[in-house]
C-alpha cells in the first residue's frame, strides 16, 4: 500500500499520465454557468425524499473554468469569443469566430481532429451556423456574417475533405436561400438531407449527414415533441460518426444562454432538462466505449441568473414541473384566449391566486414583449428567482469530464486550456 | 511507464490513498460562491499586462460543493446551517448551531480533533460566537442565542478541556457583559487576553490565548490599519496552536458575507483580499509544513452578486483600486461635509461626473442608509455590478485544499462531505 501511495503520489506531482482517447465528445451547455447546474439539481430533484438526489452533472464535475476573452474585450465574454477560446486554445475579442485579435484565423480542435483523419460533427439546438458551432467550424471576423459562415461550411476544405461529417440543428434561413441553396449543394456532394428529427432513425450511417429543423433555432424544449432533442440529435450524431479512425463532436445545448437572455427560469430548466438527459445518454456511452472522452463545459453565464432573490431564503421549482408548453407559447395563446386566467393556470399547471388572476387577466391583446414578461415575472415570483442583466456575466463556470484523459480537466483551468488539453490529447506536439 | 500508469488508474479508480495530515487548517469564506473568487481575479489582475494572472485561489481549486440545508428549510441554506454541515456532517435546519433537525447535538470536526489530543482554535473577523465559529465550537438550538455561545466555550468541557485552546475575533458585547465576563473567567484559569491585534505580536505562546478586538465584527477590511487583518490573526493562532500532537483551525474570513448582504461591491473586493492574504501565507505555510491539510470553501453565496448587469458586457472593477475607506465609512463622512463631491472623489479616488456629483451632492446629513445606498449605487454603475437580493443564494460553491488529503475534497461534493472527510483524516471510523 505504501508502495502504491507513493507511485500514487508522485504521479499526481508530475502530472497525470493521460491515455490518448479515440473518439472526443464536447459539449457546450450555451450560457449554463454554476447558477443552471445547481438549479437543475434543485428542479430534478425527487421532492418526496429526505435526500436530494445527485444530477449527471455532480457524477461528472471535475473544476472549473474562467470565461475572459482578449483584453480589448474587458472582462465578460460572448459567445463568440468563447466559442474561439474552447475551440482554438486562443483568446479573441467579442465577436471573433476562430480568428485571433488580429482577425487572423486560428485552428480549431475539430479541424485538427479532421486532419488526424477523424469523422467531425456538430449537433446543436441553435441554427448550425451559430455562434459556438461556427467557432469550432469556421473562421470569421464576426459572428453576424451568418450566410458568410454557411457558405463556408460547403466551401473550405479541411485535408481535402468537407469540414464537418454530419451538420444536425436548424438553420433554413441560411441553408437554402435565394441566392444559394446549401442543402442542395451537399445533396450532390453525397450529403443525405433530413429536416423533421423524426427521419434521423432510418438515415443510412455510411453517408455524411445534414440535418435542419427549424428557420433558426429550434422550439424550446418545452414546446418540441417528441421531448429530448439534444439526445435525439446527439444519438443520431454518434451514430453516423463512430468509425476506426474515431471522431470528434461538438455538442451544444445552445438555449440555455437563450432561456437566460430572456430572463425565463422555466424555459431554462427545461432547457437544463433537455442537456441532463443528453449527458446522462452520454455517461453510458462512455461506460460502453471507454476509448471515448467526454467534456461539457460552459462558454460563460447567462442573465445573472440567482437561485433566491428579495432577501428571501427559498427557491422552489416546483411550480415549473407541471409546465404544459414554454412560458413564451403560453404568454401567445394567452393574448388570443377569452378565459386568460382558466388557460393560464391549466397551462402552468397550478391554480393562481388573485393577484397573479389580475395580472394575466390585464395581459394586452396587442404586446407580446408584455405578456411574456407577465407569465415570466409570475413564475419568478412563485420560484423566488432573480437576474440582474438580459445579457451575459463573468462568473467562472463548472467544468464536467469523463473517460480517458479526463484528469488533464481536474482543477481550475483557464477557458483556452479545455482545447489545449483536447490538442495534447489528439496527439498535437 | 505503463506499469505507473496501471497503478495509478487502479488507485484512482478504487478512490484515494490519502495520508493523514497532523494539522487541518480549515478557512470559510462565509458567502463566498463562485462570482467572488472570480470578481477577486479580475480585481487583483494587473491591468498593464496582457495576462489576468492567477489568484492564489485558482492554484488551489479542486471542486464545488452544494449548500442546501435539510429538506425543512429549503434549498436556500443560512449561515448556521451551513457550519452547521461543514462542521459535523449533518444538514439541520436554518438557524442551528451543531445540532440536527430534532435539536439533539451532533458533534465537530472541531470537538473530535480535540479529543484527540490536537489544539484547536478559531480566528475570524466577525464576532467569535456568530454562527460559523459556534457551528465547529458550540451546539445551540439557535444562533441568536449569542450570550449562551459565548458562556458555553467557557462552561462546556471537551475532554476534559476548553473546548478552544484560541480564540480570535471581536466580541466584547459578549464576553463582558453586565450579568457575566467571560474575559475574566478565562483570565483567572490561565489565557492570556489580548484587546488589540498589535499586542498578538508579543503575546506568549506557550499559554491559551483569547483575542477580541470589537464589540461584535471588527471593521471592514478597508477601514482597519495595519491591513491584511485575517492574515495576522491567523498567523497568531498557527504560532499559538503548533505542537506535536497537532491542531484543528478554524479560520472565517466572515464580512465577505456582510459585504454581500449589503450589496457593497467595494467592501466585498476587500474582504476578498483580506482572504486572498491569508490564503497565499497559508500556502507557504503548508509548503513549509507538508504534514498540513489546508481547505477553504464557503456556507453559501450572498446577495446575488453579479460580475456584469444591465445587459452590459462590461465589468470594471479598477474604481474600486483607490477607496480610500469602506463605503459606509465614506458615506458617513460625506454626510458630515461641507465640500460633498471634492470629498467623494479623494475618498473614492477617481473624478466624479456630473451624474455622480449630483447624486453625492443630494446626501442628506440625517440619513446614514440612504447615504451608503448612494455611494454603494454609484460603485455599482461605475462597475456594472448586479445584485439580487440583500440574503443568500443557493448555488454551489468552489471547494479548495492543499496538503495531505487534498485529493478527497476533488469534484462534486455535498457540503456534508467536507466534514466526513476531515473525519475521516482524522481517524474517523
Amino acid at each position: 500500500m505504501k508502495f502504491v501511495n507513493t507511485i500514487l503520489l508522485s504521479a499526481l506531482s508530475m502530472g497525470v499520465v493521460a491515455q490518448e482517447p479515440k473518439n472526443v465528445i464536447m459539449v457546450v451547455g450555451d450560457g449554463m454557468g454554476p447558477a443552471y447546474t445547481t438549479a437543475y439539481r434543485y428542479f430534478a430533484d425527487d421532492k418526496n425524499t429526505l435526500e436530494v438526489e445527485q444530477t449527471v452533472f455532480d457524477r461528472m464535475l471535475v473544476g472549473m473554468a474562467s470565461t475572459y476573452p482578449a483584453r480589448i474585450s474587458g472582462y465578460v465574454t460572448d459567445s463568440a469569443a468563447g466559442a474561439t477560446a474552447l475551440a482554438t486554445g486562443v483568446k479573441s475579442y467579442n465577436g471573433a469566430i476562430a480568428v485571433d485579435v488580429d482577425k487572423k484565423p486560428v485552428s480549431t480542435v475539430l479541424e485538427w481532429a479532421k486532419e488526424q483523419g477523424m469523422k467531425t460533427g456538430i449537433a446543436v439546438t441553435s441554427q448550425i451556423n451559430h455562434a459556438t458551432p461556427a467557432g469550432y467550424s469556421s473562421h470569421n471576423e464576426s459572428r453576424k456574417n451568418y450566410n458568410e459562415i454557411a457558405d463556408s461550411y460547403f466551401d473550405r476544405k479541411v485535408a481535402n475533405s468537407f469540414v464537418l461529417d454530419v451538420m444536425l440543428g436548424g438553420g433554413w434561413d441560411y441553408f437554402i436561400r435565394d441566392d444559394r441553396n446549401l442543402v442542395e449543394e451537399f445533396q450532390n456532394v453525397g450529403y443525405q438531407y433530413v429536416d423533421n428529427i423524426a427521419e434521423l432513425e432510418t438515415a443510412d450511417s455510411t453517408q455524411p449527414l445534414l440535418g435542419l429543423f427549424a428557420e433558426q433555432g429550434l422550439n424550446w424544449a418545452l414546446d418540441m415533441p417528441p421531448k429530448q432533442r439534444l439526445k435525439t440529435l446527439t444519438q443520431a450524431a454518434v451514430n453516423h460518426l463512430e468509425n476506426d479512425q474515431g471522431f470528434f463532436l461538438l455538442v451544444e445545448a445552445s438555449q440555455i444562454d437563450w432561456a437566460g437572455h430572456s430572463n425565463d427560469v422555466g424555459a431554462a430548466m427545461f432547457e437544463m432538462q433537455d442537456l441532463a438527459q443528453t449527458m446522462s445518454w452520454l455517461e453510458q456511452y462512455v461506460d460502453a466505449h471507454p476509448d471515448t472522452l467526454l467534456v461539457l463545459t460552459a462558454d460563460h453565464s447567462t442573465g445573472g441568473f440567482t437561485i433566491g432573490a428579495n432577501k428571501i431564503y427559498r427557491w422552489e421549482p416546483q411550480w415549473l414541473d407541471n409546465l404544459q408548453a414554454s412560458p413564451y407559447a403560453i404568454a401567445k395563446r394567452l393574448m388570443a384566449a377569452e378565459k386568460k386566467s382558466a388557460l393560464a393556470a391549466d397551462l402552468l399547471g397550478f391554480s393562481l391566486n388573485d393577484e397573479e388572476k389580475s395580472m394575466i387577466e390585464a395581459i394586452d391583446t396587442q404586446d407580446e414583449e408584455i405578456a411574456y414578461q407577465t407569465v415570466k415575472a409570475l413564475l419568478d415570483v412563485r420560484t423566488n428567482t432573480g437576474w440582474t442583466t438580459g445579457g451575459h456575466t463573468g462568473v467562472d463556470v463548472p467544468v464536467f469530464a469523463k473517460g480517458p484523459g479526463s484528469e488533464m480537466f481536474r482543477g481550475m483551468l483557464n477557458n483556452t486550456q479545455v482545447a489545449d488539453n483536447i490538442f495534447t490529447l489528439l496527439g498535437q506536439k
